[in-house]
């Protein structure tokens, strides 16, 4: 095989490798076959489960006998994207690495260093011989990018460290201090459909900035679905409108980019026409920062044969013009950038075969505000005939900067290396670290990471000089872990 | 009159006149009176309406005939606080001046620099006889400090300025570019009591952070109401709790600081204490940073003969629990400080006659926003039996600050005496501009302040410096109003 990396370091040799085995989401297979071979050739104990979840533990090293064992984690799954015109199958088909000015790319897809790179770490570190340690258990987890879905189906009694090295981050020089507890799922309200001989109209919201609710939600940023709402309620103080059809949104966890609703209304089509015009000039002028490329535009449809009924489609726009989408108080101790402690998304929404469904994710860094939100939330749904569908929940984690041993030998090797403080991050997104601390009733853990840009996007890149170094401080980590 | 402050300074001399004419809001008739006597002596065009709202005129100086009027406006009355050891009676006394350090300031009282220092700067500029000036509109407003009621009710055909110095604020070399509207009233829902002989007990919220709305409400502080209601919540998802009364909070535009509940439940007392703890402890996290004094407690209480009814108890609790209360998003223009842009706030709580009451405000720099806000609030509120008794809107005023004249002559200005960039002031409060602002049907705003330390507060000060120089630039703007 001819290697585009440099194959005589084995972190190199093992990231390109798994690039060419194709690895999405709920298809890890492959790759958790590649890991168990792995395991096998070199005598290892090893361990899977039906989700191919995979585990591979390796005796300590002379001299570590008598230390605790430490667990390394990263996930197997990537998110997978591509530009527009790039024919590509994740499925089946192998990256296409490329290296530019230090940086490892794949030819306009996403690269899957998030969180390849962890998996590399661990394969290279399994493989040494030289590598001093204790023992180990390396976690291979599954579904991260898709609800933290290998850690919550972990069977933990197959792990016993209490303290934890997650390979899993997107910056060198940093490790979570705070990750975000996570309820997500669909709040569902029943619709009843009624024939229409009304007129009708699709009002189309598009050009939002959107982007991922966890690092998006605290900009206070437009949300298409919401918008609609807003369009919809202000139609309906004037004329009765009989909702046809809602669409809006992709992802749960983002925020609603564009929107189409098409209703029927027996009101003027030059007097739907100024509410819409009125509800755009203000909400351009209420997200002039946030959204420049807001567009929203009115245009008559066929007429619908069917619509929602009176009760059904007024309950439905009020419900979602209740329904809060946003940042609920930012993190006080999250500085720089401002992130948000809490923060509730509606992320899609759709009506069919009876029901609206809204997709809809709650995030707090701390757990029982998490569910007083939720409380107050599904109550206030409820008034609205919906009930919260919860499909996941996953857990946050808080490092308890003080007393973490972790923490404190991750901040003194980072230290000794390049003279700087590590960087103590608090993100209100979700990761694997918390379902794994509460898998395992409690664990120490630093996140140790090498950087890596443009994260999730087909223009992904991992700094390979920061991947070098990186794997240095892992292995400085694991040899001062006596 | 022996005068502590130096009276051959004319706007030294009226701002210390009128510390002795006692001027609370709704009380400003002796003032309005003492300026409407100071006007016929000078032989000056003035006008009064029924709040004591005052209007003088002043023709233009020589050179100024031909250019257009300029309003200055202030409001006469004062917040009235003191010290809890301090006797004084706000409607009969007197204030009792000192200068500490080159600050003016009331002992143990407000001192009513705000807006005092606006009404000395009108009645000074009146008097002379060396200041030029086009024609004036010197508009003394009352009920600032209470809901803006002197604007409000003011009839406009008495002015005709479209350029305006408003005199009330609190930070030289600042002026404000974006004020909040503003809608406060009340939340109503209907109770019934029924007769009780179950055991009772109180939950005492204290201790709370509070402050004022406009300027905390972006620090995600908690709300004493808002704890009492999520305390009888959790109770009430394990035992029936039927409410008694449940009290907290003092100004409308304040955060609730204390809550008393008092309700009977069946539940064993260890068990409410249970869940109580379990509140305070999550709260006590949450808020650690914000409200490191909040203290929760839960006691017996005497067996209340009447309580709530099933319905109203659950309904009160529940529409306590959902209502919003705190900042919804932040001000993106304006980053130092951090200010809100649209906001709620609970501020207090009451029950009595057959009816919950809650003390509820809507704050928002951008008018379609804070509709928006009121729309979704007023929509779910209405399905816990609640409606809003508005007893006020104010508007808020945003600069043109592209376009502004008097804003660039403001600026120029401060340029030209302090070699410094004036500073464009985003808050989250509302004033008077705004309500001006609709009532002349727009016109073109700077504010021109002193500084004012502790405002609205016993400490209250005004630095005489500041107070000198500022008068300096007044009448410079004055003056290049040709």
């Amino acid at each position: 095989m001819n290697y585009v990396l440099d194959s005589s370091k084995a972190h190199h040799k093992y990231f390109e490798e798994l690039c060419y085995i194709p690895h999405p989401p709920f298809q890890e297979k492959a790759l958790s076959e590649y890991v168990i071979a792995f395991a096998k050739e070199r005598g290892l104990w090893h361990y899977t489960d039906s989700l191919y979840n995979v585990v591979v533990k390796k005796p300590a090293t002379p001299g570590y006998e008598n230390a605790a064992p430490v667990m390394l984690q990263a996930h197997m799954d990537m998110v997978c994207e591509k530009t527009p015109e790039k024919v590509f199958h994740f499925e089946t088909d192998p990256l296409q690495l490329q290296v530019r000015d230090g940086w490892v790319m794949a030819t306009d897809t996403t690269l899957g260093a998030d969180d390849g790179y962890g998996v590399a770490y661990m394969l290279a570190i399994l493989d040494a011989d030289d590598i001093p340690h204790p023992a180990l258990e390396c976690f291979f987890s599954v579904q991260e990018e898709v609800g933290i879905g290998g850690p919550r189906g972990m069977d933990y009694s197959q792990l016993s460290a209490r303290r934890y090295i997650n390979l899993d981050g997107v910056q060198e020089g940093s490790t979570n201090v705070s990750t975000a507890n996570v309820i997500g799922g669909d709040f569902k309200r029943p619709i009843v459909m009624q024939e229409n001989s009304k007129p009708c109209y699709t009002v189309h919201i598009c050009g939002l900035s959107a982007g991922h609710a966890s690092l998006n939600i605290v900009k206070d940023q437009a949300n298409a679905v919401k918008l609609a709402a807003r369009i919809l309620f202000a139609i309906g103080k004037e004329a009765k409108v009989h909702l046809a059809s809602i669409q809006g949104g992709t992802i749960r966890n983002g925020i609603a980019e564009e929107c189409d609703a098409t209703f029927a209304c027996e009101a003027s089509e030059e007097h739907i026409r100024d509410i819409v015009a009125a509800v755009f000039a203000a909400a351009r002028e209420e997200h002039e920062l946030t959204d420049p490329h807001m567009d929203i535009r009115l245009q008559p449809a066929p007429t619908a044969p069917l619509v929602m009924d009176d009760l059904s489609s007024s309950e439905a726009i009020h419900l979602l013009h209740v329904l809060p989408s946003g940042s609920h108080m930012t993190n006080k101790r999250a500085i720089n950038p401002t992130m948000s402690l809490a923060s509730r998304n509606m992320g899609n929404v759709s009506s069919a075969d009876g029901v609206l469904t809204v997709g809809y994710m709650f995030r707090c860094n701390i757990k029982s505000q998490l569910w007083d939100l939720f409380d107050q939330t599904c109550l206030l749904a409820s008034r609205f005939g919906a009930y919260y569908d919860r499909e996941y929940v996953y857990a946050g984690y808080t490092a308890d900067t003080e007393h973490s041993e972790m923490l404190k030998l991750w901040q003194k090797v980072y230290r000794d290396f390049t003279g700087k403080e590590l960087y103590l991050k608090y993100t209100h997104g979700g990761s694997d670290i918390g379902s794994i601390n509460d898998g395992m009733g409690g664990i120490d853990a630093i996140v140790v990471s090498p950087d890596i840009k443009f994260v999730h996007r087909p223009t992904e890149a991992m700094d390979l000089a920061s991947f070098d170094r990186t794997f240095e401080y892992v292995k400085a980590i694991l040899a001062q872990l006596k």
